[in-house]
Order: C-alpha cells, then structure tokens, then sequence
C-alpha cells in the first residue's frame, strides 16, 4: 500500500495549446515533448486504513487549499478504479523544478503521483493507461510518463481513452540540451489556464493554429528521425512565436511575453548569427527555454547569463520516463 | 512652373498590411489613419527648362541612388499627366519627421511632393485623384493628404483607380493626441517592405487578418462617429497586435518587436489600470506611439520617459490635409 516514484518535467516543442473538453482535459491538437532529466518530483503514497483523509506534504509542508483538492480528486480516479473509494493517503511530494524558470510542476507532480497511486494500490497499468490516466490531472503530465521525445495523441473519442502520449522512435539515443532561463522575481504571473480557454473561445488565429499542427509534427518527427538539430530547432521556435500570435488576436488580445522574454529571444538569434545553433521555446508564460547541442553548453550559458534580468541559467539532459522505486 | 507644399505624416489605427500589387502599390486591406500636426514635410518643385536632369535635395543635401530614383520616377508619372516629359525639376524637401520616433517621412514627404509637383505644372486635381497619385509614391501617403481621420479605400479595380483615401466623416474637432517615444539609437532597423511582402506570401494567418479588418473598421468608425476614446483606443491596439501576430506565422517568422517596445507596452497597459487611457499602436518596427485625451498629456508623457530604452517622447495633435503655399 506504498510506492514511491519519480517523474520529470517535459518541455513541448509543439505546443499544446487548447483544450476540447475541459474536464477530461482533452487537447485540440496533438503535442511534442521532450523530457527533461533536470528537473522531477519524487511522490511516495501510502494508503492507511487509519487515516480519516487524504494528507498532502509539497516540499514537507502540507497543503490545503485548491492545489490540495485537485490532487485528492486525482486520487479519487485511482481509488475508483482499484475499488477502493473510503481509503485514504498519505502523500508526500518533493519537487525540484524550481518555479522561476517556469516550468509546471504539474507536469511531473501528476505523472509522479499516478504511478505511486496506482502502484500503491496494485494497479497494473500499460504506459498508455497511465498516460491516459496522468492526462486528467494536467494535460502535458501525460507526456512526461516517457522519456526522451514523447508524442501526445490528441485522440477523438469523447471519452478521452485515446487522448495519451505515445514515445517518438528516434535512431538511439540523442543528446541535445536545454537551457531554462530563469527570470528576475519581477516577472509577473500571467494566467495560463484562463489564456488558453480565452484563445480557444476568441482568437481569429486559433483555428489557423490547429490546423498547422500536423504539418509541424511530420516535420519535427522527420527532424528527430534525421537528428536534424536545426529542422527540430527551427520547427519548435516557429511552433511557440505562432502559438503566442493566437494570443494576440483573441479578444481582448494579450500576451504572456515580457521586456526579459525579448531580450532573451533577441540574444538567441545572435548566437545563430555567429554560428550557434541555439532555438528558443516559450510556454504560457515569460520564460524561455534554449535547445543548444552539448558542445555549445558553455556558450550558451554565458550568452544567457549576460541577458539583463536574467538571474540563472539551469541547464539539462533528456529524461528519462517514470519510474517507481 | 514652381510650387511649394505641405504635408503631414499618419499613423494607422488600422494598419496598411499586405499588398495585392507591388508597382501600382494597391493594397490587400483598407485602413484607417489619423494626419499628425507634429511631424511633416515641406517640398518645393520648380520646374526649369534649363535643367537637363532632376535635382533633389532633402534637409539640403543633395540625394542620389535609390531615393533620388524614387522621386524621379514619380515625378515621372506627374510630367505625363502634364505632357510634359522632358522637363526636369529641382526638388527641395525639408523634413520634420525625426527617423528615431519611427514615423516613415515616406508618407509626409510623397504627399508634399505630389501637391507640390502638380501644382506647379498647373494641373487640377481632386483630392481623390490626388490621393490615388501619392499612393504610387508611398502606399500610406495617400492618407496624408486629408488632415484627422482618413480611410484608404483599397479598392477592387486592377488599374488602381479607385484605390484611394477619403476623410473619415467625424461630427466636429475631436483633439485626440498621440506620443511617439523615440528610442534608443541601437533599436536596430528591420526590414518593413520585406516583412509585408513575406508575410502575405507565407503567414498561416494572413488571410485571417485580411477578413478581420472590415470589422475592425466599422467598429473603430462607430468609435470616431460617437468620440468614444477607449473604443478607438482598444480597437486599434487590437488591431495592432494582430497585424505583428500575422509575422509570427510567417516563414520564416519573423517580429519587429524589440525589449523596449514590450517595456512601453508594459507601461501603456499600466497606465489604463492607474485609470489613464492610454493605447499603444505599433508600425513595421519597434516604435511605439501611444494615444492619449489632452488632459493626460503630462502623466503620458512622464510615464513614457520613465521607461528604460526611451530617449525622447514627441506628442503630436490631429492634423490637417496637404496644403499648397
């Protein structure tokens, strides 16, 4: 009745970017990761039959609130289907995605959490069961069940059983970096969640969007196949500068970039120029990540760290998927 | 054989975005502009028999390459329409439009010059067809030659004819200003002609934007008809921002933004949360100009040299139509 796992976050490279339904959390096109060995949260969950309810530790320090209640919903779902719905859980969460660089803990807290959960219960589950089942505590924790590239299938049935990540075959194993800036406290929070919904119900741009995704995908696998650093690079930025452009045509338009996001943009671009090759991504929100090669490692880590308002620069590996302890 | 002219620049409330033919300067969209009393140019045109090719000078320096053959070869099109093509002229241009706010003295300069070139070969134009010359000059200085509010009526015609600007009907004065801040000298250039060009043939959003502009005008239309400020205001940031979204999607994507711009942008929606309306539109570059009522004058015009990156800001009020001195 205890389990304890160990998940990482994932950085898409195609966004995801819209949800179909919001309960079930189903996405409107499909999506591409890779996963990053830098940062993860380790879960342990234990079921008691002497607890009265479901404790939560983040960081050793319990939760209540919003964030509590989602993750004891996300329970329900396992309890539900181990048929155990009256036993309670001790979780205890640590995470080491630190939130300045922008990375959603969520993504590797639920991927965490649903293999402990299951395991704990001594649920027997496929990758794509438990993808499927991570997908309906945060969309893009789904894709952090793999390691390396990961693919999220948008599905199309309504009850979402085939809306889950799949692993993308590429030729062994390729080791390209990623470098997450991490901004100056300053940096306002912009609403993630609510962006996206406000784009999918008003941006003029948004159905132009989905129905660039395929194009993309075929690229970006055709790149990842080739170990193209350039095409991969090249798709991903290309991908995040449109995703950002629905933003700026829905109603009211907004956007998650700030006077930081530019700079860092611009000085990317720079070291392109001087033979660099370096590719920036941004989620719902104003930090950026950089895919660079390991032989520009320190390179790009100084270039970054020169950009004003940025305060640290953490760099990681590919990742590797879920595993319980 | 010699007259002098006046004209002053616009900025687009809704932006000039695309063409449909590149040598009659026909565009893919109507737009909406606002004559600025602040930033103009004066051109005077003598013709003389004696001359055996053009002379131009601007700020009284002499100009030659590309610039000079832009002036002759619209100066051309006057001398055919005067039958009198072999007479050659001695252009003087004063412009009081500083590069560094990012107004294109295109518009001001070709609106003067073809006031200025026609009367002083003695023929009688309409405002219209003097309108449709000019825009073979510089599209957005077909604008120029009505003071407040002026549309430019694409037109549907393959010849151009009826590709020109009308005055917006607005019931009386309306003293809107506008603050173009001037930016730091290392705001490098990009490439405006080339970015609308790239950006119809290749933008995934482009012809999205083209069918979001009729709306956009008769809303903002309905806003100058009613002096309702902020609906002006919002739709042309709005308007603004989908525009610069249409370069994101481009192939390559592409964006004129630079750090500053986003800091000035910051600033502006800062100002309408402290109750100040305020609205940025931005051009095929990273200046900005902001839109303001005369009684925020002071707290724009501070709020916008606080900002890092900003050296100057220059206001402006409406201004009025091409005239002949």
């Amino acid at each position: 009745m205890k389990a304890t796992a160990k998940a990482h976050t994932n950085i898409a490279l195609i966004k995801y970017w819209g949800k179909r339904d919001e309960s079930l959390i189903l996405p409107m096109n499909n999506s591409l990761s890779l996963t990053l060995d830098g940062f993860y949260t380790e879960t342990t969950v234990e079921f008691d039959d002497d607890l009265t309810e479901d404790v939560f530790y983040l960081n050793d320090e319990a939760v209540s609130g919003g964030e509590y209640n989602r993750v004891v919903s996300f329970l329900d779902r396992i309890r539900k289907q181990a048929d155990k719905r009256r036993l309670h859980a001790e979780i205890r969460s640590v995470n080491h995605v630190p939130t300045a660089a922008g990375f959603a803990s969520s993504a590797s807290g639920f991927a965490a959490l649903a293999a402990a959960g299951a395991k704990a219960l001594g649920l027997q589950y496929s990758s794509q069961e438990l993808s499927a089942l991570t997908r309906q505590g945060s969309g893009s924790a789904c894709r952090s069940v793999y390691g390396g590239f990961v693919e999220w299938e948008k599905g199309t049935k309504a009850d979402g059983s085939d809306s889950y990540a799949v692993q993308v075959t590429a030729p062994g194993h390729w080791d390209i970096r990623v470098a997450a800036a991490v901004l100056s406290p300053d940096a306002k929070k912009v609403l993630s969640r609510e962006g996206m919904k406000r784009t999918v119900n008003t941006s003029l741009f948004y159905t132009r969007w989905v129905e660039s995704i395929p194009a993309d995908l075929a690229a970006i696998k055709d790149g990842i196949m080739r170990k193209d650093f350039e095409k991969v690079g090249s798709i991903a930025e290309a991908n995040c500068l449109r995703m950002h452009a629905t933003t700026l045509a829905a109603d009211p338009p907004f956007m998650y970039w700030q006077s930081t996001t530019l700079l860092i943009m611009e000085a990317v671009r720079a070291m392109r120029a001087d033979g660099v090759p370096a590719y920036f991504t941004i989620d719902a929100g104003p930090n950026v990540k950089v895919l660079y090669l390991p032989e520009d490692e320190e390179a790009v880590q100084q270039r970054l760290r020169s950009v004003p308002g940025v305060q640290d620069v953490i760099v990681s590996k590919p990742g590797q998927g879920v595993t319980c302890m």
